[in-house]
């Protein structure tokens, strides 16, 4: 067994089944390896962004990480975008990098590049294979870390990849169980039953079904509010959950959003930060008056803090019908679209058991607010504030779960970064529906220029928001996606309801007033 | 004047007058300072990739830096790989970064990360501005290190840019001016005049038009052969220049190409090093028993040491006409078309003064062969091995020469990882031809698959190099480029006439059978 297969053989035996590719000679051991070695399948990305994106989003979707291999520096320093909104969501992931032959590299090839550096910048763990030696020890430790939750990445010289290694017989650890704060449960309980109103913000595993369900068995014993991170990695939403909501994105809204609460217990996060500082205006939002604390605000052992929390306050072992969401669908807006109707004909849409992958920035702010009334559905959004997330997670999420329906509600900005998503979706044939917002502008730098005083932009400044000029039927069909354009609610939702009815990927392009 | 005004205002002072940009919020009082500071014309990328590239190929065609602004730490990431092809091409380049205002940093918001560990891994210069007081002299050394031909990157917290400051009387340094080793020169003398049968490997200026006469006329005292490097960042070319090889990229063959040498020079390069590392094969192309020298390998003064030597040689003042290449287009080939003969067409058409960006990896081949009979031209190409820098940097030398016609010569799997340069290409109606070789396959995986040893790539192998499914025309056309797709040698010797005939940017898909 050569290096690349032990390292190909060491991910499969942990549960590690597909690799987002994108590889190079210096990978070339490792790419015949996926062959040689059974139960690893390779997806292919047409740019490295492509491939971190989509190991996340089915990471985010799978529950286990997914592996990627790409190509020396430049091809991870392509996949830093996507390793970064990664490692925003806590998303375990197992990067293999190729690197120059251990004796070609101090000649300093084209190619050669600081690869550290880079992976340093993004990983939770990293390490370069010294010797033929240690790659076996490297690669399970490397494996450990990724199933641990973070982002690993190991760089493995070629030449180690094709050494026959006798060194095979490694085993690697469990994945650690992180135990629970009680001591901060026991201060979280004293909030909740002494310092008036609470919001428990929650993130991480807080987010899953069981999740939802314990913190909803608090509410039905306490009264408290549920809200989530502005960009949550994974929220379980919709009728049957209970009610909570999201984080306003502007530090005004934040603020006055949680300014009449008395305590904040963040669970599974951290208190929320404004996503950019403006002068005047806090970066935390929470007052200096209010009471706030933090369990688990790495993920570990949120959905545990969670659960002992509603055990200790005596909470019910199924929560009080009356607080969760029913079934309530937003009304079917009628005429032109705008980004407020989209997100209504989205959620009034949307079927049950779909996964929404949410990354279209300005145009989503109303369907947030009407998503507790949807089916049952999974939420992925932008983590990391990296844009071309979207286009790439639901490639990862659709090979993740092929038979539940996946829809990238999508900016188109944004999906300019990783468009070469779409190529992926077509060669898999993933149930993929991109929902391209196309307001032809990159709007939300239009409100933050405002917001910096600018009010009459000048002709440089207008340039820089202003994308129009894509026709998107023709850039989904030119990488062999369906695609079709709308701008009237009806057309969306006729063209919605055929694109989720029918096998495949589909893009629709709601060009919006 | 704020920090940012102050830094636009600072490299328009310097000559800096293009700003290839995609910003977002933390570099807001940047944007505007693109209109309130008159002197910088700005010109979107909808990915930084395209940014990076396009400041690449600008600075190689303009002789001066342009300056890119991008969005922190993910904003440069997507630039890194074109910036590492900058890096290997020599290329000065100005790159500014948004940082998070300093107070709001440190409470690590969700696009935060550590930008200068980017930064580091491509840049020659780099740093944070640490305070608005030290703004001025940071701004100034960052472009002075940009003049002086490294990539220098300044990274701005969003504060300082809004901050008014005082110190706006701060000078900048000249470009310095790197002496000659005349040590190196007298050695290099010797062995022209002494050791016997000579080649003379050429990069940096000594490719330029005054580079290639200078050593026409050291041939033109002593016989010698000349070389390029296999990916020169800019080469002149044509009749009238003389012959000059390129060296191969496979190492046997240029291993075989100079064996016949005595001793090898190498002026305003490096001893060519092998493009990956093979088993059984030497990293460098030089033999043991050949003498080697090197001269100014960064480039900088390699001009001025190619003139000491030939003057010392006692070369004359205008090379010998007859060592000069004549105007000899290759034969007009057709039928089906191929790679070999797509370069055979190009050479044939491609007018007088053309700018020809060659990434087209495989399909290249034929074409470097017979370059030296066409009308005087200019080349450039992928310097670091990243691919996409094509599609990018042709964007960038159609803004630095607006009279010039540019063809992009591309290979499919590169062309990917940039497409958002068309969209640029457009936008700014540049005179850019695409031509697309599309043979719808990584086919230099394949090579170096089966130079791997695996002659029968199974499944997930195959499919890491299949690329089919890509309508170019429609790609093209989605973007606003005029598109066509040909297959036969006459329709590609059409389609380019008409292309270069028309003002804006076209696309050509070569199907290559």
């Amino acid at each position: 067994m050569n290096g690349a297969e032990f390292l190909i053989h060491t991910a499969v035996k942990a549960g590690i089944e597909v690799c987002f590719a994108n590889p190079g000679t210096t990978e070339m051991p490792l790419v015949n390896a996926l062959d040689s070695v059974p139960g690893m399948r390779a997806v292919l990305g047409l740019f490295e962004g492509v491939c971190t994106g989509a190991a996340d989003g089915y990471a985010r979707m799978a529950g286990k990480p997914a592996m990627t291999l790409l190509h020396l520096g430049p091809g991870f320093g392509n996949g830093v975008a996507n390793l970064h909104n990664a490692r925003r969501a806590k998303t375990p992931m197992l990067n293999v990098v190729g690197e120059h032959a251990s004796w070609h590299l101090p000649f300093d090839p084209l190619l050669a590049m600081d690869i550290e550096a880079l992976a340093g910048s993004v990983s939770a763990w990293y390490r370069t294979i010294k010797s033929p030696d240690t790659l076996g020890r490297d690669t399970v430790d490397a494996v450990a870390a990724a199933l641990n939750g973070g982002i690993a990445t190991l760089i493995a010289p070629n030449d180690f990849q094709w050494t026959e290694i006798s060194d095979t017989g490694i085993g690697f650890p469990e994945k650690n169980k992180l135990p629970v704060d009680e001591v901060l449960v026991g201060q979280a309980v004293d909030l909740l039953l002494k310092a008036g109103k609470c919001a428990l913000i929650l993130g991480g595993q807080a987010l899953s079904d069981r999740g939802l369900m314990t913190a909803a068995c608090i509410q039905s014993k306490i009264d408290c509010d549920l809200f989530y991170d502005t960009f949550p990695a994974r929220l379980e939403q919709g009728a049957g959950y209970p009610d909570i909501h999201r984080i306003p994105y502007l530090p005004e809204m934040a603020l006055e959003t949680l300014k009449p609460y008395d305590a904040v217990i963040c669970i599974g996060t951290r208190v929320p930060v404004a996503f950019f500082g403006y002068p005047g205006l806090p970066s935390q939002f929470v007052h200096d008056d209010q009471k706030k604390l933090v369990i688990a605000p790495s993920g570990g052992a949120a959905m545990d803090a969670l659960s002992l929390i509603a055990r200790v306050v005596d909470g019910p072992d199924v929560p009080d019908p009356e607080i969760l969401s029913i079934l309530k669908r937003p009304d079917m807006p009628a005429g032109k679209l705008d980004g407020t109707k989209a997100g209504s004909i989205l959620a009034a849409i949307q079927p049950e058991n779909a996964i929404v992958v949410e990354e279209a920035i300005t145009n989503s702010l109303a369907y947030h607010a009407v998503i507790n009334g949807c089916p049952k559905f999974t939420l992925l959004s932008l983590t990391g504030g990296s844009i071309g997330q979207g286009p790439a997670s639901a490639t990862g999420a659709a090979i993740a779960c092929p038979d539940r329906p996946i829809i990238d509600f999508q900016a188109d900005g944004s999906a300019m970064y990783t468009i070469q998503s779409l190529w992926t979706q077509a060669r898999e044939n993933l149930n993929v529906t991109t929902l391209i917002c196309s307001n032809r502008s990159y709007d939300i730098l239009k409100m933050e220029m405002a917001r910096s005083g600018n009010l009459a932009p000048g002709a440089n400044a207008q340039r820089m928001t202003d994308l129009s000029g894509i026709d998107w039927v023709k850039l989904g069909e030119s990488q062999g996606v369906a695609s079709v354009s709308v701008n009237t609610c009806e057309g969306m939702a006729q063209e919605l309801e055929k694109a989720l009815s029918e096998k495949g990927p589909h893009l629709i392009e709601l060009a919006l007033g």
